[in-house]
């Protein structure tokens, strides 16, 4: 496995050094000095790290965010009624013509502000509910019928747009400068389907519940996104803390390494099995908020899937999974004590907590001033030291690691899997 | 028809000239530069122009509109218990004293602050529920039941109060300067009821989405406020986009005038029919927040009724409506598909929205700043630009048009309705 | 009974003398100017005297609060499940070990901040559910079981933690600075239960509302606080306004006298009765917040309870109450015409007003700067000047009148009760 250094173009290079890295302890990770009796009294105000939370634009995460494309809708969902988006703290309206292009619009209509969700879906475009302005899917203004002529001057406005494109399943967006667009990636874990193999797509919060109850996840992608680099919290959380939410075998501490590649981060998890085999987990995380998890069940081979953690506001986000499934297979949702997440008391969640209990409980925004991060944290440290170092690349007007502008490099090799082999001795 | 201009008491005359206002684009109302192709990335931040959508003390429009009655409730539902009203930002409490007078104080009663919406009407006032001080309809102090003798410095308090006046079945309040307190006007088309004749009356959101859903309705005065004098958005949104909302002449598109007059602005909408007439619609608004809208079956004639948008605060209004309805006849509100307005779901709504989906969608406070106002607009054009210029007036310690101070010239004649007429020829 | 003095250790005295007292009009009491005829119009804006209503870390009055012992939970309650609190302006989590010792922690688990309230409760403390941090109830952390040999380092972290005392069947702690930390005092009322005896206890808004409709009661401790010195009110509100809330003697204007005494200020409500009795109604509020009122059916003798007003932040409280009630005795609600008061409709609220209504409608925080303070109002501004007086000692260091750091000096003699005698000539 090659020990790749993701790049970004400006020469920032001395980050990437692992070993560097490994003893992080920067400034903005802030360790409080405790009273002697470590009493609650006169503790000082703590805040987040905003560098890493904000995401509305203009802040320096949320123009990194919109170097890469984001999935915000489902290819399936988008009829024939305009959907409301709410993405990197921007409001939009997302739709169909019928001539089956997707489009993204900024909502409030450029003649006098009225939403385009209330818009008509027409073959060319959307048309404005109140005085009939019609709009391409490039915002083009096609239609003014309360004017003269339907609007002489109907060129020289445009409404608002954002490009689209469908894969996968999603309606993905490129929300940044236009002439930063990259090509919009494939994912060689994606491909190739076999005779009978689908993909199931979900948009919400099902990769932080197990189900369908939450629309939209009430809190920061970046409690999401420190998750994925986090092998130790399934020995915990999922494993010994009340119930086995995944397998028996994640009760096993694993021996972790972290290291960059892929556009970002991996880890290796490696458990010795009672059958003498030992089983190497390769989780990824590519840059900015794309994660490869293996199969949870720790069914040997290559994971099938990928997810997207979206921001949809500094406090919100929703995660776009994409999975390879066979056929006949149906995907279902995570039961604890036979009930679903959303069928669950407070009480019952106190009992049985997840991964929304883990990451709720850290507020809206965390408060990362306050964090005392250990090595069982390092693949988090490194998530956020290449978060922090990309975004300054962009600020300064580079490119950041993982976007491509040549189609022909656009396939990303994804290296995530359970993969099992004889047990090692212990080195 | 007489095109008589408004005129303020400062002598402000010059925005009064139609020719002159017909192609206005005043700097308030933004034209933002569009990227060559529209692209949404880094469009600036966009405002609403607060001068005409902050209601509250102090503020230019708060001031303007507190030089004029407002209806603050309906007399009808004035019976034993106080109510709360909250009207152009302040909380107010609205009660009938046991002889029959209606009160309008402060709410906090100025002993130690106690809602007053929690008193005890009597025949002489308002009693505090907590110590018992009795206010009456003009704030004065009869009782202090705790004190020695009653109170025997009750007179040198004063509980705040405004006064009320009650007409066409609402009662009416000015919170304006006493000594700028002009006569409650009466309208032409509401005065003389035939034998028979009752006034229907209504407050709350029935004029947006022809239902009693809403007793407050959600969004700036402005934009209703907006509405009356747009004439096109009847042959779209009602009758062209979905489904006929009123009847299907309006389908039309009408010719169109916009002219100062009757202290506010008319527009005359004139349709040639099938049958060889045409019908001139006129409508009216007044300052600075009353219509006059004709019967919108297009019935010939004077339009039977008044409303007033009255701003509960900068991003809520209620509509006070008062119509004179024939013996018999019994007012309902409007069915889309068999439902009413608060029985559609959301996707209903988006297949066929009206004022309240196109108003609504606005925004809470819209952002003029990017709107793209065009010919069709003019009457909103006008209407915003007589508003910014009489709350000049009003800053300058002059009076506003409509504004009467001596009683025998306080009936306005209200000019709106439906005429029928052999259509003329093509001008 | 001695006109006893409390008295700050700082050797503020001065405040003290009833004489002064009595006509105190301070500057914090606003009295405005009221324009000759009341008018509502262009009144200024008005404030809550925030020195007395803010009580988060740092404020004046917060300190003031800090330095005596509160009750922030049930102890019958506290049994396997964390318990969020929300004291003085910060979230807590109580919870009991499972060797029986009551702990109040920081929420955030100082390692990554997910709240504790998901942690899981052991026989040594409390652990995280997410990476299984154990810690005591002294904040000690015991266990880091990602990390190697448990956390080398464990114990230079510890999670912020407040001490806690369990009595009268409540939780107490307390947030002061930690050198401060006064003896939990006792109440001799409370003490030496009769055989059959039990305390009652109740945390919440039993206190507002006569039910437990509400776990938090909206609107300022200061608005209770007020209620206690207030026995005017009882003629008023609970017995003369709309029915006899409590029993028909309160109907009876009482010869009221106010004094400081017992580290507070009491009341002596005197009312002679029909069979030529009178009683002597005796109600003592203690700093901070501390209360003891007497029987409400005016049965004979001392006070059987203590009630705190706890501040949850500035416009949220819960009273905390405690009583000796009889073997055999059921401690039931108010019923006001056959209703508790969350059954009643606000239409009922409005006709038979309640201690809540009456203080919520002062508003989440009062506007004291509107206040007209009169004679009947003698105690409210005893008690305030005590607060205001004994925060400045707080401010200057010293120890505020109440705390006692000596247990042998730690018990509270509680003068309140119904008092009976033969009627006294009127003097």
């Amino acid at each position: 496995m090659t020990r790749r250094r993701p790049r970004g173009n400006t020469g920032h290079r001395g980050c990437f050094d692992n070993a560097a890295v490994r003893g992080l302890r920067t400034e903005w990770i802030g360790f409080n000095l405790i009273p002697m009796n470590g009493n609650a009294y006169g503790r000082p105000p703590q805040y987040p790290n905003s560098l890493l939370t904000q995401v509305g634009p203009g802040t320096p995460c949320g123009e990194l965010m919109r170097r890469y494309w984001q999935p915000v809708g489902l290819s399936r969902q988008l009829t024939d009624l305009p959907q409301k988006v709410r993405v990197l703290g921007e409001e939009l309206v997302l739709f169909r013509d019928r001539s089956g292009r997707p489009g993204l619009l900024y909502p409030r209509c450029m003649h006098r502000g009225t939403s385009l969700f209330y818009g008509r879906v027409e073959g060319a475009g959307l048309r404005c509910c109140y005085h009939g302005w019609l709009f391409d899917v490039e915002g083009q203004c096609l239609d003014q019928p309360c004017e003269p002529d339907g609007g002489r001057h109907r060129d020289s406005v445009r409404q608002p747009w954002y490009p689209v494109q469908e894969r996968y399943g999603f309606v993905f967006a490129y929300l940044g400068p236009p002439q930063k667009m990259p090509v919009l990636p494939r994912y060689d874990n994606l491909e190739s389907l076999a005779p009978g193999e689908t993909l199931w797509c979900s948009l919400g919060g099902f990769g932080s519940t197990g189900d369908d109850s939450l629309a939209v996840v009430p809190y920061s992608w970046l409690h999401m996104n420190d998750n994925v680099m986090d092998p130790f919290h399934v020995q915990v959380l999922h494993s010994t803390f009340s119930v086995v939410q995944f397998v028996p075998q994640f009760a096993l501490m694993p021996k972790v390494d972290f290291f960059y590649a892929d556009h970002g981060v991996c880890y290796s998890a490696i458990r010795k099995l009672d059958d003498g085999q030992e089983v190497d987990r390769i989780s990824s995380w590519l840059m900015p908020n794309i994660m490869s998890v293996p199969d949870v069940t720790l069914r040997a081979g290559h994971s099938a899937g990928i997810a997207w953690v979206v921001p949809v506001d500094d406090s919100h986000y929703v995660q776009a999974m994409v999975s390879k499934i066979p056929a006949g297979v149906t995907f279902r949702g995570m039961l604890l004590n036979g009930k679903t997440w959303g069928e669950m008391t407070e009480a019952e969640h106190q009992r049985t907590p997840g991964d929304y209990e883990a990451q709720a409980g850290q507020g809206p925004i965390s408060l990362h001033s306050e964090e005392h991060l250990v090595t069982s944290d390092r693949g988090i440290m490194m998530q956020r030291r290449l978060l922090l170092q990309q975004l300054e690349v962009v600020a300064k007007g580079g490119d950041p690691v993982g976007v491509v502008f040549d189609a022909d490099k656009a396939l990303v090799k994804v290296r995530s899997g359970n993969f099992y082999r004889a047990a090692q001795a212990a080195g």
